[in-house]
Order: structure tokens, then C-alpha cells, then sequence
């Protein structure tokens, strides 16, 4: 890490590159969270007008920079001779999208700002790759903003480990079941078809063995009518409990695994091994604290019903905190559609774990 | 009631008139829920023009009508032969306003179309006094919306209670307070100064006598200083607990009351009798229990944190739900200042109980 403060870096930059990057940033929280970063591109001409912008909409879709070149070649725009300013370093390999290094290199672009360098050991070289090709390659611009817009990603890369979206249906007194067990359904229909869009495009759906013997959950993503989604999860259970011959969890398609422990970091190597790159854990109450407690939750996506059960079972189960002044802190996350919105009968609620107090600290020492 | 269906209703009104009846509905959702119902008047010109609009503030501010008769006069404009729209009949006693009926008399209105009549007997014979002088009226334009906009208060209203208003601040998973009873503060000053607001336009506040053992509060309305506001309401601890002399609650300005009961029923008639028209209850977790399972709350507004805890106090006790189908329902009120909103670190929910299910069949039997 550099010695310098962002203010101090950001001086370095002409105002000129950083609101390019600003809107670039401005771009990137349009994505969706989950196993790629949000990263937004602008391509700017020789005399500062936009001729291109993109961002990328979540794994399996077009990397931003590559977005942003597809735009400009839909419009008729060419972008030779041109800058682009980029959130991430552009990647150099093929994996579901082509390398964005090469698809620059062809659309002419002569000159790349980026901000932070992709962590990924196997897509890291764009920057040579782009400078090989006699590209103008600049980095660090609103490096700190871009790193803090993809920290808990980054934060996940670099434990080698899924990206963990906590998803939680409550009632205004988060219960998520009642005294009897009931719980379908606490939300409304848009927040059932809105969670089943995010099974659609995770690698993995996670609960806990508990909530297979109380509730026998499908897990499978499914269409209004009750059809299945093209793309399903893989559907983990994490517990010591047996999971039952006849679980609906189990499925026919073997897309099926049973995570014997109650530790949710083991339960990630595990995964992270088999593939997965983006984990939703769906509960209950028990797995949602153990992973809550263990700092291994990226995004919290809540709907919450206007009911109140007064009884019945509590959403989050004992973290271990006693007093006020150790409450677990959240802020709210405007990425991939804002952080509090009305959805049907409910409301939704986007966040992210608030930065660790230590890390707040001391970036206000450097200045 | 009669048996004409709203729809039947409606339609011997000629769509200018329900046009303008329906402005003076939206003006009156801009006030505050509380002793007075949300009342809103539009004032007409021969031509069809809108001379004035206006709308009730809440208690001891303006009526509508003479909210909008001021408007006129502010603005220079003659409402002579003009018709006023409002959405309550106009009232005939002198309060802390003046009569609204006299006042619309003086300014030379020839015509008054209300939508439902006031229930109050010492406000009865607004209408009357209009026709005496003169003064053309007819009322049930949109009676039906108007009353389902004021539902809760006409019922409070009809049962010589308070208005009662239920205030939660509470965590994203609904905990009052931490396991060793901590819970200053949950949420932000933004909410802490909100609910202050709140306090010092009310009649009357009041907290079970656990609360005051527990966390001995003052219950004083208060600026972000520390001072006291202007108006304070009366402090009433509800509980067969004594309230230790020594309690800040009592205060020393006699604005303090013991009503030695657990039956909400009870201590809302003792308060009525001692002339409270909007009570607020701030908790415990036992007493908005109470006051939920008895159907006694009007209004919730619930000011949630983005922090978990896990552990800790319940909002809401044991209503004797055990199942999901005997959830409690509510409806997000979109009346003063909207339903779902950002407040500082915060979310403000502000919801009325939703109309009960027997009422809505008997409305669709109609048609």
C-alpha cells in the first residue's frame, strides 16, 4: 500500500482524467454484485467529448470495456485515437467473454486509464499485454474509490472464497417463521420472483441441514408459473444432520452437496473448490448468524413485510454480542438498484458491511 | 351507511366536481396524522380556475379552509362566488382556530361541496350554519376516499379514545435493545430529533413501568441541545409497578400520570378523560404488544438502524400469533412525509393498520 493519502495520490491526476473516472465509477454501481466486480468504462475523443460508455451487468455478460466497444460500434463511432477510462485493469484472458486487452487493441483506442489492477492471477498482464500493442497505460485513478465501491469483492478474491450475498424475508418484527413453523410466504410475490432472478444467476444456494427438515426447501430458481429458470444453482446444505433420501433439495440433476460442518469458512473452501464463485445462503436463523458472526457475509439483500408475528422465529439467531456498542453495523448500498425501495407489497433493503472502524482510522491519520 | 356501492355514489357527481374534490384528498395527505383528522380545500373560481388551495397542519394549526381562505388573502384574490372544495364539513366551533364556517361566510363563498361530515357533536352544524347564510352546500363527493384517508382517526374518534400513534426504533432485526439492556442509541440523531418532533406536537406520551425501571427516561420533548421545546407532552406510565419517586419521568411540572393497568382499553379512556386527543406509546416490547393485539394503534412509524444484534429485547412481545395466516397486516401510509424514507444512517417506515378483511368484502359485494 502507498504511503500517501487518496487526497494525496488524487493530486497526481489532472481534473480532467478523474471525472472521467468518476463517471466511469458512476457507471460501475449499475452492475450487480456477486462473483465479478462492478466496472464501468467511458471512451473519451482527442478533444474530451464522450464517445462511448458501458458497464458490466454481472458474470456471464460483457466486461465494461468491452460493453462500452460494442456500444460505440452499434452507434457508428470510432473509437481510434481515443482514451478510455476504466474502473478495473482491462483483463488478457478468454473466459465466458473475450480478453478486453485485445478487444481495445482492435477498436484502436490509444490510450487506457484505469484504476485498480485485476487481483485475478490469471487475468493479470492486460496492462502489458495493452502497452506490448503500443497503448498509453495509466493506473491509480480514484484508486481508493474504486477499491472501496469492490472491497468486500476484493476482500473475497483474495481469501480465495466465494462472494457471499446473505439474503433474509421478514416481517416488520423480523421473524421469519412463526410459532408453528409457517413461513410461506412472509414476502409478496415480486420479492418471491426478485430472489428467484438472483438464484438464477448465482453459482450456489446455501441453507442450513435445519432448515431441510423443517421447511423441505427446493432451492431451484423457477419463473412465476412455478417452471424452472434456465440457469440453476449448485444447491449446498451445510450441517451435521443427515439430509434425508426423499429432500426435495437433493433434485435429480446431481447439481446437490452436503457441506458436513457448522463452520461457514470450511464450507467456502469447499465450495470455492467446487466452482463457485458467488454464494446466496438463504438461512435459517443459525447458518445466517454463523455467517453473519464470522465477517463472511458481502450482501445483505432484506425484504421485509408490513406484518408483525410477535413470536415465532427470530432472523438472526445469537451472534454473541451482549451489549449495544458491539452491534454488528451495515450501511446502506446504492449499487444494482439502490439500497431501500418499495417492491410490491414490501420493501427491499440493499447493504454492505460498514468498513471496519481500524480501516476508518487510519486513513484519517494521513491527513 | 348506505347501499349504494362508492362507485354509484360517485357517479351522481359530475367529474369537475370529483376532479376537484380529489386535489383537496391529495392536499390533505401533506398533513400530520394525530388529534385532527388530514384535511385538505380547494377554492374554485366561476370559470373553473383554482383560486386557493389549502390543507390541515395538524393540532392548533390552521384548518383547511382557513388555510386556504389565508392563501387568498395573501395572495391578493377575491374567492367571492367561488366554491370551496373540502374534504371535511366544515367545522361551527370556535377551538383553538376560529370557526371555519364564519370564516367562509366572510370571504364570500356561494358554494361548499364536502366529502363526509365531522363527527365531532360540539363541530356539528358547520353545514347548517352555511345554508343559513346562504351559502349553497352538498356533501358525499368522494366520501368514501375521504374516510378511508381518515379511517383510523373517525374510529378513534367514534370510541371517545386518543389517536394513538406506536413509535419502534429498533435494529435491521428488530431488537429494542442489547442482552445487558443498552439501547442508547439505536438509531441516529436524525431519528432521535425526528421523534423529539414528534413529542412536542402531541398530547400525551407513555411507556410501560418496566421501561421506566429499566432505562428511566424523561419522555421530554427535546431540541438536539438538550432543551426543552415548547410544548411537552403529558408523561403516562402505564403498569401495576410502582414508578419509584425518584423517577425522571414524574419531572416537576405535574405533567405526569400513573395509570395503574395493563389493559391499553383502560388507560386510553383515563387519558381521553383528561383530555388527550394523541397519545404516543414508546414501548416497552410488552406494552406495544398490548396495545397491537388490542387493535388499538393508528399509526406506526418505525425508525430502523442498519446494525444487527442477534440477541437482545424484542419490538414486539407475544400477541398470541402462532401461525402465519394470523399475521398482523399493515399498509405503508404515504400521508406526512411518505411511507419508506432515508432518515440520516436510518430508514423511516411510517404504516396504518390495513382495513380489515371483513370490510373489504362487504365493499366488493357492492359491485
Amino acid at each position: 500500500m502507498s504511503a500517501l493519502s487518496p487526497e494525496a495520490l488524487r493530486a497526481h491526476w489532472p481534473a480532467e482524467d478523474l471525472a472521467h473516472m468518476q463517471r466511469a465509477l458512476a457507471l460501475a454501481s449499475h452492475g450487480v454484485r456477486g462473483a465479478n466486480p462492478l466496472v464501468g468504462a467511458v471512451a473519451v475523443g482527442r478533444d474530451g467529448t464522450t464517445l462511448a460508455t458501458g458497464y458490466h451487468r454481472g458474470a456471464g455478460t460483457a466486461h465494461a470495456e468491452a460493453d462500452a466497444i460494442a456500444n460505440a460500434a452499434r452507434d457508428g463511432v470510432d473509437l481510434t485515437g481515443s482514451t478510455m477510462y476504466v474502473t478495473l485493469e482491462p483483463c488478457n484472458h478468454t473466459g465466458r467473454t473475450g480478453p478486453c486487452a485485445q478487444a481495445i487493441i482492435g477498436a484502436g483506442i490509444a490510450r487506457v486509464v484505469y484504476a485498480i489492477d485485476d487481483p485475478h492471477d490469471i487475468a493479470s498482464g492486460g496492462a502489458r499485454t495493452l502497452r506490448s500493442a503500443g497503448v498509453d497505460v495509466e493506473s491509480g485513478a480514484l484508486s481508493a474509490e474504486s477499491a472501496e465501491l469492490n472491497r468486500r469483492w476484493l476482500e473475497a478474491v483474495a481469501g480465495r472464497r466465494p462472494f457471499v450475498t446473505l439474503h433474509i424475508a421478514q416481517t416488520l418484527d423480523s421473524r421469519i417463521a412463526a410459532e408453528d413453523g409457517t413461513s410461506q410466504w412472509i414476502t409478496c410475490p415480486e420479492s418471491l420472483a426478485d430472489n428467484h432472478a438472483t438464484r438464477s444467476r448465482i453459482d450456489a444456494i446455501l441453507v442450513g441441514s435445519q432448515t431441510v427438515a423443517v421447511d423441505n426447501p427446493r432451492l431451484t430458481a423457477r419463473a412465476e408459473d412455478g417452471s424452472l429458470l434456465a440457469h440453476q444453482p449448485l444447491r449446498a446444505v451445510m450441517g451435521l444432520r443427515d439430509v434425508p433420501e426423499d429432500a426435495a433439495v437433493r433434485g435429480s440433476d446431481g447439481r446437490f452437496v452436503h457441506l458436513r460442518t457448522q463452520n461457514p469458512a470450511e464450507a467456502l473452501v469447499e465450495l470455492f473448490a467446487a466452482g463457485v464463485r458467488h454464494l446466496m445462503v438463504e438461512g435459517g436463523s443459525r447458518v445466517i448468524a454463523a455467517f453473519l458472526s464470522a465477517g463472511l457475509v458481502d450482501e445483505l439483500i432484506v425484504y421485509q413485510a408490513p406484518t408483525i408475528l410477535g413470536s415465532g422465529k427470530n432472523a438472526v439467531a445469537d451472534l454473541g454480542v451482549r451489549t449495544l456498542a458491539d452491534a454488528q453495523h451495515w450501511r446502506w448500498d446504492e449499487a444494482d438498484g439502490g439500497s431501500v425501495r418499495r417492491l410490491g407489497a414490501d420493501v427491499r433493503f440493499h447493504l454492505a458491511p460498514a468498513a471496519p472502524a481500524a480501516a476508518d482510522d487510519s486513513s484519517k491519520e494521513t491527513h
